[in-house]
């Protein structure tokens, strides 16, 4: 940490701010400059002295150093982290494609769409049981009814299952039926919810905050991993900016930038990202291109009447299938590997209590 | 609703639209622009109808012309809402101030700093005992311990207290100790959280999630509502924009805007909203111009040494109290009254169960 | 300026900086922490040599810790600067109310809003000559013409002028005319323009770009005080982010903090800040209440007519003349002096060449 | 353009909007729902229409159904725009690349790059000989002489040029000396310029605004083709957003929006989209599988000592040679030809006046 002070500080305050600081267990060390003078800070500080050092007469700035998050940091941890899950590695040269309604809405429907992402190439069912919805009136999801609808077409099909969870109460049933749990772009911030998940022993799908910094989203990662989780994969939701046409703008960057500042899989999420059909299969492209780990993508085989009005960036079937056929030729090209062929391995064959 | 095709339509699809809008049960009212065909639905739409049909071949665009949220609109309520609490009335042409520490530290300190609120004009005693913290590592608040020193010290100087609630298990008992509970920033869309709060018998402070737009604002606050608790006050409290000088853009036209759209009263929070000290002051002053309701702010005895480092944004007692001095001037000319003189009345020698 | 180095940084790498550093005639001071090492630079550097720095193999930040611009900065002129034309002084304690059409349409419809300014009791009287259109499609003015028209109404009735100003080429001629040139939000960065602008002795009102930071600002600023044109005024009108509902968000934090950082005066434009006529009043009132050194406000006899389609946002004469008596009642709650009783000066009498 | 109006309207009242909207020219056609009435418009409106009627009385909002640029639009002009420079096309399924320095410094280094660039495969040279500074006091480019060096160098090479022009004055020298003229992000809204642009025979590339919305870039655009120059690229370079760990968000999102959109060739700028040299890579490659017609990217043999400061995100020559390698073989995935082996032709042995 570095103070920067007022251009025209007396050095009799310098020394009241050095002995501020010093008070404080850490080191000063004072560096005069023709314009301003600076104090490093030497030794680990508490999390809130910048603050205070901020708010100081004759202070003009704090400038933070270190980062704030040490677990997810690539620094602290070189290598990649790669997760295994009942032989499916996700993270490291391997592209995990995970697909399916944004709603669990029937065992035939869940059951039939699980077919289909598996006959593509797909590793990993995806579904909704509980939904957040922006307005009280709209459709809440089928609740634990659907987590074992879509537990069952996982076992049958051999896919992993992926499902949302939003309450902290809810964690314990979630990581009982399904595979991956994910934390929803509302919720990244939750923090009660994100503890609650430190505790479990199942992998963790974290979205962005959909205003959330790089910085930001790592300290979220953060709390899962503090918590004893070290399963956890940052997936790129597109983010709120200024442009309305795209339900929200995908942030491509935020892959290589997070895959070079942590160690954890980074997974895109086109549909979200878009909101519409037409963008999915090039942003899909484009974000395998970019480096992702993996993509999670909206498939329906009846969108026009899906039940939360998501359908309008839910894939085809067929159009689904022929874009895995593309990433096929696309991922070797990027240093990526694509392993579609797998069978439904034994490891399916129980669910994943 | 109103669907707008694409303009090369044929009129066979447009009758194949009409078609597929009427199996709804809703009826479809068609009009042929030079350009475009246009067809209005009429009647109570599923939430869902719009989406299904924007995705639709040959619609270029759906218009809603109907809002989300109904109870917290002005349209179905005209008249202002005004809480009134133990006396204190919050909306219409009251201006409440609630004022405190960031968070409750000490008895001493919350008693301390609520005389000085009490003296200065204020109404309301603000206090945080659980705090949201984006980092696992930062201070987390002290929890119950802090409620009861926050209802003591209100009660003993005759303010109400406000306290923000994080998760739904806590309601209850932030409800038993506080006259108003909060819901910070990051919980605007936890919507757990407001189907609970929308189930107690105490009024609410909602703050606009910081990349909230107004519509998804007042959905935040409907959940609320439509759970039975009409007693909900809207708080702007800044947003993320690209300007990063202050820690966020407090965004003043949210004020008149709020009021238009809703009848609930708004109250603005120059402390989070600027992350400055001195900018709290001419922030204050131009949310009152603006027409705000009320005003929470930070204040601390000791700022520089305040346990969450957001001391940076805490006015000093006396300017707090100047403040407040100057508000009493500006309220009348824009129509307020700021009611300061009301002794500790028998209402608060009584916690708040 | 300070260089952060990545944490596994060599010793021997660090001499290899400082050389770096020192070739280009500045000093390196070197501060060793626990984790980072820091290299202050004292001197002043190239502009450049920041950026060279930060693309340096183990370099993981370069910090400025000196502002970009200098003349423009309350550091290097710690006094208001107040522009005095005709004996309307702008800046320091001073309120100004500047008021017109967004275009000039005809020598009638000048006069008698010139009139009306005037009664209400505003000194400058705005109006457009030359508009920027989005589309090519869209009116662009009247042209040199309605300088003259606008010229003549201030003349008539003891009114300052301002006109928008878009290209070099046409400074000189907006400069015979008019009393203040204002460089549109579209243009702050058009560096030729600032150029030319810094050559001429008429003041300029410099609006701040739609998406310009607070340091963007002031350096644009910075360009025409280096060129020999000390009577710069800033405008705020509005900055662009997700929330839609208002054509922009007005930041009227910026009041205080460009009147932190900079001696310049600062203007408020709640007309295009809101592009909604029922904002303008209430965002008016909370302008002048953060501290602005005055407004500059559409009015329109006939908004619904107004040839350019931003009638939306003018206020109707009796808004305006309202506005203004509350303005005065308003002002010196906040410090600032607004003289409504000036009489049409000798000053007037002549155009302002 | 469909009128809604607020959901209290009388029967009265709408037949007065429909005189005002019909004294205008235009037909107007009722149609009532249960909550709201809408009022279609048909004919072809003036521009300012829909502003006039959004403020009237009982009016809710105005939505435009038709677009207000069209000879951008693809509904106007269905096929591809393939612009055709002495044999090198851009547009269509072509993938072309523009390589070379931020600013043209010397004969040699210009000279040298164009050769490296050459060598790689890249098709156009780019370099800028005047530079959008955003202080007055760093280095603003070497001018006409820049210009020259440029000229010789793709005409010795084998390769078009692409330079920046500024202003007005300055589009008939740049159009002497380079083969595409470039419209950088702080001009796109600079109606001057781009109907100078309009005027000439050269193909321009246009640089979104860093804030512009799709519908303002278009609108941008038809400035230029209304004018009478068919010629115009696109150019995706990054928007502004809350994140500043990248110096801007490369919307990639823009390339297939805009494809669909309109006819026009859309180039990628992962260079200042990103704004750090580690992300050009792996946005370049997303970009192309995205779509991109095309990439334009700073390469720099001396990267630490360029004159702007951009070096930060030049590539290295091997960086660059070694990523053309790979889009030769990402380039037939997504659909497109990148014809790397044109030996220099004899167009490019004459200047191009």
């Amino acid at each position: 940490m570095i103070v920067i002070t007022k251009s025209n500080i007396t050095e009799e305050r310098i020394q009241e701010l050095v002995q501020i600081i010093e008070k404080s267990g850490v080191q000063a060390h004072v560096s005069r400059g023709t314009d301003r003078t600076v104090i490093g800070i030497i030794g680990k500080a508490e999390p809130t002295l910048g603050e205070h050092l901020r708010q100081l007469k004759d202070v003009d700035n704090v400038v933070k150093i270190s980062k704030s998050y040490k677990l997810a940091s690539r620094e602290f941890h070189p290598e990649d982290t790669v997760i295994d899950i009942k032989g499916v590695k996700i993270g490291g040269d391997n592209l995990v494609i995970m697909g399916g309604p944004c709603a669990v809405e029937s065992p035939e429907q869940i059951d039939e769409i699980a077919r289909l992402v598996k006959n593509a190439g797909g590793q990993v069912l995806r579904g909704g049981a509980f939904k957040p919805r922006t307005g009280p009136y709209s459709f809440q999801g089928v609740g634990v009814e659907g987590l074992i609808m879509m537990a069952e077409a996982g076992k049958k099909h051999g896919l992993l299952t992926i499902t949302e969870v939003m309450t902290p109460e809810y964690v314990d049933v979630c990581a009982e039926y399904a595979d991956i749990l994910q934390v929803g772009t509302r919720n990244m911030q939750n923090f009660d919810l994100l503890r609650k998940l430190g505790t479990i022993n199942k992998p963790v799908l974290l979205k962005r905050g959909f205003s959330a910094t790089y910085d930001e989203f790592l300290n979220a990662a953060e709390y899962i991993l503090a918590g004893g989780n070290p399963n956890v994969m940052l997936c790129e939701r597109g983010i709120r900016t200024f442009e309305t046409y795209t339900r929200n703008t995908l942030d491509l960057s935020a892959i290589p930038v997070l895959q070079s500042l942590s160690h954890l899989p980074v997974i895109s999420d086109p549909s979200h990202g878009t909101g519409r059909r037409e963008l999915v299969e090039p942003m899909s492209k484009a974000s395998v291109a970019a480096g992702a780990n993996g993509l999670i993508i909206e498939m329906h085989t009846d969108p026009d009447n899906s039940m939360t009005g998501d359908g309008v960036q839910s894939l085809f079937p067929d159009q689904f299938a022929n874009l895995l056929k593309d990433l096929e030729k696309l991922a070797p090209i990027v240093g990526k590997r694509f392993d579609t062929t797998k069978e439904p391995a034994e490891a399916f064959a129980t669910w994943t209590k």
